[in-house]
């Protein structure tokens, strides 16, 4: 799996001078979709097939602010997996010196159309086969 | 009609210190929400009723940045309206100096659910009526 | 200390017709701002003056999403605070059905204009003081 | 030159399933950046170097909405420049069926790190003459 490379915008910045920190959580988003595309399955396509994984909580830590002109990488890990629910792990490192910006985490719970929770097990057995095979392997 | 008061947000501002000029199309439509909900419509009540109004033109003029820590003044008006197309414009003042920060254009046309083209004068008869009354007058 | 009311914006919502997540953290940031307002301290004040308070840590919790239309009702609190360090506390509540959205906190170091620690008690032993005095008050 | 690709996030959607108009405005900076980085001008550096570009103005025409899943192309091409302004124009297209989205123009100034006007030409004079062979050449 490849890690997940992303140039900071400007528009992305704040009056401080780094990104603000609610952008990381987008980031976040952008590099599990791109983890989950990796293995296969467009977000898209999951949602089309009438099942969407809602974010239920999520942390991050920041350690040091990536500026305008920085491109980060972002390392994506699955560390918990049940029909019901799945988490994942994030790490952000400026792509040139390695130095890590923010890690954080994400859970999420696997409902249907209407909202209503549903066994991805059930649902997308080999989607869930697939992700187990990862969990805490990133 | 009063003018929508809006104070700059932290996360508003880029590593300019100024308002990043995306954010004003963003507080162009909070304005012409609370337009509309001044004269009786939410737009969320328009939209559940079966019609979207959806921004199909935009410009806008930077004259000077609005900073955090400021609180903006907008001005909205209808410039134009026929049974399927709806026009606003706007301008920003700092709401303590009155110095103009941002003046600004929508245009806007009426669709249904589907996304057809329709027309408000029939679909809505009397927001129509209402809107009428208001062009150019602003 | 009034709670901070906020109406959810269009372009907060995203395809699955709720707030999207990275947005609360931005609701978080509006609502602590409003709360140190209300202490009679602007942050754009106590940055002038030369500290900065930048979040080091942030989590949330998603109950139930906010939709375009609700008003949200978001109640804050102290929960930690030294010399060098403060944390917040956030409950989003439905201001019409109290109904809760999401609860958060966020952790925040003291640092001054130049991004070096430094001790709010000694900087600003007034606001200081103010915090102190609201601890696990919300 | 090569166009600016880029995936519809799903942060970047709204609840009308589409991307969010405002949205747009964020793309032409990150392709317009992208058209300066190619020319080996990146737009961090020119900043550094004391020059900024603001936007003065901007218009968007939008033809129909991208959706999350999409993946699009934008053109970025150079329709004016003097000593001290600079107008872009851009086209967004579907990557895949080649439909246009939206189109639209951002005209800038050159000012220097105080906000003052500024002549590029006489700031940043080959930076400056690789931009004048290429207007109207997109």
């Amino acid at each position: 799996m490849n890690d997940y490379m992303r140039d900071v915008q400007y528009y992305e910045t704040d009056r401080m001078g780094i990104v603000h920190h609610s952008n990381y959580l987008r980031w976040f988003e952008e590099a599990r979709t791109y983890y989950m595309a990796q293995m296969g399955y467009n977000y898209c396509d999951i949602e089309a097939s009438g099942v969407m994984i809602p974010v239920i909580a999520v942390s991050a830590q920041y350690r040091s602010g990536a500026k305008y002109g920085d491109r980060v990488r972002i390392e994506v890990g699955i560390t918990r997996l049940t029909p019901v629910k799945l988490s994942f792990c994030y790490t952000v490192y400026d792509s040139v010196t390695g130095e890590q910006r923010v890690s954080g985490a994400s859970d999420h719970c696997f409902v249907d159309a209407d909202f209503r929770p549903c066994s991805l097990k059930k649902k997308m057995p080999a989607f869930y086969s697939e992700l187990e095979q990862r969990v805490n392997k990133a």
